[in-house]
């Protein structure tokens, strides 16, 4: 009991918002807080959170620094998963895995397909960079909410596994 | 009420059917029919039909003229999404969207698979190229129907984001 | 009905267990065997099966050989679709196949899930090289099996149209 514990609070997380209003000050980052408050009360560590623009480039290198050089366990990102000419979460989030884990996305879409059928355009990844899960949920406290409902389970085998502290999950 | 009504109107719709014994004229083409039928019963705009051979560089290139030239919305495949030699209708999708919408292929091969295992092996893409959205459903008239009804009432906020009419669908 | 049985005594299968540990002699392989006596209870012709190291290069050159030289209908594989630094086997099938399936891997988390939360964590493909279907596996006896019973029932249809033997699956 105690080892479950401790292992809840060796998870290192980072969170990016993405949002251009969020980042103008435009408006209130509901959605980041939905996922700081998740981290609070699970005990874990918290890294880095800030607010970004949907842009490319600004999105990929933060990703990047936040996993090589921050050494985050997760970064959870909120915003910019649609099909608005601006949504390029997904596609900056691809550009820096190395392994997808499109199970954790499905999973998250159809849970949130129950409530709403718009969560079919959620165009969300999760995948794997070095020792870094990366999540991305959509922009919508509520969808965050859900989608942390459906992952958080398997967040601390999932960390476990990408540091190589344990090797086969039996599935 | 009269502003939605209007929105739907202005969905301009481009349907390809991919089918060899289509295009030689071999076989009627039902499943392109029934796309056609839930066209007009929507009152959306019809910019153009045609029956193409199973030819990769062929759907690719009416695939980039119907998006980028003839300014479809919506560009509604049917056939060539399996396994056969000759099935790379959504390797030619892959191939010309920039963006990949998962969970809506994911959802109308959920549904399908509810009436037949064979529903697996379908592997109908949707995705977006610039301000188009781009939907395969597999070749036979019955799973053009289910697709239809799995996607049909997201399509119209799925065009408005892609337009950039609205920002956020909160999901 | 004598085509139908005469249909499954065709299928040419491969079978690939992926383990450091198994191929060291460190470990029994139960996955493999698994799918060993699912190959034998339906008649299928085995081919080849082998045990290796979650090496990438080593992992990919005998897909290729399994499906260009043997000429394998489906090779089966099992073992590292996880998480840890050293499992890799769905990026090696992924650089060897021309098409995904993604609604095999889609079913097969999907019913793991009813099980346990961790099937979201499998990252294991579907998908075709040439004639050839390769399946992923996860590690575990358990998830072997129960990913087989999900399968199992479209695979004769699968290699048949891989064949060219029949053109349409009407999905």
């Amino acid at each position: 009991m105690e080892k479950e514990v401790k292992r809840f609070h060796e998870i290192k997380v980072s969170v990016l918002t993405v949002s251009d209003r969020g980042h103008r000050g435009e408006r209130e980052d509901q959605s980041g807080a939905v996922i700081l408050e998740v981290v609070d009360s699970n005990g874990w560590e918290l890294l880095h959170y800030s607010v970004l623009p949907d842009e490319r480039e600004t999105i990929k290198n933060e990703l990047m620094r936040l996993a090589d050089e921050v050494g985050s366990d997760i970064i959870f990102t909120t915003g910019g998963t649609g099909l608005a000419p601006r949504d390029i979460t997904p596609d900056a989030t691809l550009e820096v895995i190395s392994r997808e884990v499109p199970g954790m996305a499905e999973e998250m879409r159809r849970e949130s397909r129950k409530k709403t059928p718009h969560a079919m355009l959620s165009r969300a990844v999760c995948g794997v960079r070095g020792k870094t899960l990366i999540i991305n949920f959509p922009g919508s406290p509520q969808a965050v909410r859900e989608g942390m409902d459906v992952i958080l389970t398997v967040l601390p085998h999932a960390v476990e596994l990408l540091k190589g502290e344990v090797s086969d999950c039996g599935r």
